[in-house]
């Protein structure tokens, strides 16, 4: 061959997924979909580029845009305006506020799509991953109920992605915040507050005391009220009893612990078990961007893993592309990091290279029209199915249905056909059991595994 | 607000669509995705960026080429050897290259994903669209049995999505090859002709004879004989006889002869009506990369759509990336232009926007409880369900689930609670139906359309 060969390589911080791997990750990601739509999301999908104006109007992230140009383009025409979306949050404000008119609010969206970082990759952190995110966006209001049901989303989704055990963390922003206007802090500290509160699961609350009376200069005993009151943390009731023991009178106070309640109270209509919804008053998701209620994931065996779907309650999704004010409540699935994690932990442990669930061999091309024939049958009945078409023995055949992890093998020969049978061999027992030609579907359809 | 508003806009060549058009893309998405599996194809993924070096194997395309690179950072880190794959042949190629001797041969994979061209925008061309492509790929032999299935996959994908008549067309490369080499023709023009040849439907025969006899300076009769070979078309077994008797001795017409045989004869099996499936000499595809059979697949009512689903049998798909052979055969939905263009056409019509098949009105907050048990076990029975949270009139409910085409309304107040009763209305007819609490799962069930 004269062509030069070029050697393929992976990128790095660019995760690919073999086929027995991306049946897995295709199997969260149904459940996930499944998940939002019982709760009556339904789905968007924005373009993979926005202007570049667009996603530099958040700021702090611009380091990490990839911007789009041609390479084998005359050089004045090599720039384009466009860039990778970073995250789905900007091409929600940009789609809800570009469509406005032709929406219909409360708006609840989901939208799963990659999204792309130029960041040095390094374990855990990809270039591109997966979101799976959803919003409930309000035209002028959103009532806090809707902070209530989020739970139960998310309770069901980890639920039956079986994957362990894990915590649902929920805060209200507005009670710290609250708390601190009270004792007369000044509105713009209190972001750079509970940004450090949101470090105590790391740093720790001594590390997080210290830096709160020697960096900002906070009030050695307002300090240690307001980690006394982070600290607070368990079930619904419990933590909602203590913060109204503190006898607080102050409105914005009274409003966090008023959506936290409601939150609380509606657990058990939405079978949401008390167990597996902390109260927690630390939680603060740092970002100023939310304004209530907030909620963090944990899987209780691999904490290390950090929140695996977090969000919040934010006043205003799209302040830089309308007048109207949207605000919302939303949560957000790092699928690809999640997924990642899992595979390499083993918890997640790819079973077949298929989705095939039959394969037919073929003994004698004669036969070809019944074999084709019964893939046919087979396929209207909804059973994926392989007709082996390369000219090998049965043996082989059988090989790369095991290979392949096909569960069922149906087998035909000259004697098979003469008595108008098929022989059905179960792949994972090695059973093999005859079956009259009219009885193939209904047999097939037994052995199949659930 | 302080905040600098950025307008707004739509991307040119970057479609996006609204709730109730996706929800008609992705049932579209989902009726190719199960034809696939049925089929024994299993979903790989590759990134969306490539190294530019190997997309740049392909050479014709280069132009179209999107490159990453970074426009926040310091000048000597923004380049990166990054681009976006233009189609999924390349990431194919490279991925199987990559990943061989962990993948099961004959690999079946499907691959859904976005692709993007740079491409000036126009009418029914974009710079980002998904490509839904399938391909069987052997390791260094793939039999000619493989090509004969394709045609039951692309109609049972049609078929499903309702969107009116369509005709698959197929031929085989090596008999006009074949045919070509028996008379004489040099191996280095026979590209350039089965070129010219692919552009009888949209210039005409008489064209197509002046350029092959003018500019290729092929010999007049030859040509004519050509021409009346390219034209045969028609059912299977009539094409095929006409070749026959033709009564041309050559290897490789031979076996693109028998080739085609194979395909015609197990149609029937496979349950693509012959009238479904016409055998057009006059298909080359243009590309020389393909080798044997060629598809490609016409909405009768609308041909100036083009050719909505298309490919063939290749050689070898990766020798830019391995020294092994790999053969294989493949079709590609180009599903984002024909959904703008059946949308347009209003073949495609949105329905509702959302999933949502219930809304449950909330009519006294005092029975919250009720109202979220309620849709718990509506979901636990797999019915998509919303609860109205907002504090409006049960008028302004009914009317958002009008607005969003939501089914089904459930009613209960103080009254119906009183009487362990709901009301169900169905939203199309108008009718109100009560149901005790107990039969509210059956009877919704029985009052959702089908």
């Amino acid at each position: 061959m004269a062509e030069k060969i070029i050697q393929p390589r992976a990128i790095s911080g660019f995760p690919e997924w073999l086929p027995e791997e991306e049946r897995e990750f295709q199997r969260l990601l149904g459940i996930i979909k499944n998940g939002f739509e019982m709760f009556g999301f339904t789905p968007i999908e924005t373009a993979a580029a926005e202007l570049l104006g667009i996603l530099e109007s958040k700021g702090e992230i611009n380091k990490q845009i990839y911007g789009l140009y041609r390479p084998n383009v005359p050089i004045e025409e090599k720039e384009t305006d466009l860039a990778l979306h970073f995250d789905l949050t900007v091409p929600l404000a940009r789609y809800v506020s570009m469509n406005f008119g032709k929406l219909c609010f409360p708006f609840r969206r989901y939208q799963i799509q990659k999204v792309w970082r130029g960041e040095r990759p390094q374990k855990g952190r990809f270039r591109e991953f997966y979101q799976c995110d959803i919003d409930i966006v309000g035209n002028e209001t959103l009532d806090p109920l809707n902070d209530a049901e989020i739970p139960a989303i998310i309770y069901g989704i980890f639920q039956r992605m079986q994957i362990g055990d894990f915590i649902i963390k929920v805060s209200n922003r507005k009670v710290l915040q609250g708390f601190l206007e009270c004792k007369g802090i000044k509105r713009d500290q209190i972001g750079d507050i509970l940004r450090i509160i949101d470090r105590i699961p790391k740093t720790g609350v001594e590390s997080v005391k210290k830096e709160l009376v020697e960096d900002l200069k906070m009030d050695t005993k307002i300090a240690e009220e307001l980690l006394g009151l982070a600290r607070i943390s368990g079930k619904g009731s419990d933590v909602i009893g203590r913060i109204k023991n503190m006898n607080i009178d102050h409105a914005l106070f009274s409003e966090g612990l008023e959506e936290l309640s409601l939150l609380a109270l509606n657990l058990g209509a939405l079978e949401v078990p008390e167990e597996a919804c902390e109260f927690d008053l630390s939680i603060t998701r740092g970002l100023d961007y939310y304004t209530g209620t907030v909620y963090e994931t944990f899987l209780t065996n691999y904490p290390d893993l950090g929140s695996v779907c977090s969000g919040g309650r934010y006043d205003n999704l799209a302040s830089h592309f309308t007048n109207k004010r949207l605000p919302g409540v939303g949560i957000s699935i790092g699928l690809t990091r999640l997924f990642s994690y899992l595979l390499e932990a083993g918890v997640i442990q790819p079973k077949s290279r298929t989705n095939s669930q039959v394969l037919i061999c073929v003994l004698d091309r004669k036969h070809l029209e019944d074999y084709f024939s019964m893939a046919t049958e087979l396929r209207k009945n909804g059973i994926p199915t392989e007709v082996f078409l390369e000219p090998k023995k049965l043996k082989a055949q059988i090989k790369y249905a095991d290979k392949k992890g096909i569960p069922l093998v149906l087998i035909a020969g000259e004697d098979e056909f003469a008595r108008k049978e098929w022989q059905i061999k179960d792949m994972k027992t090695g059973n093999q059991v005859v079956a009259r030609f009219t009885d193939i579907i209904l047999k097939t359809k037994e052995m199949l595994p659930a």
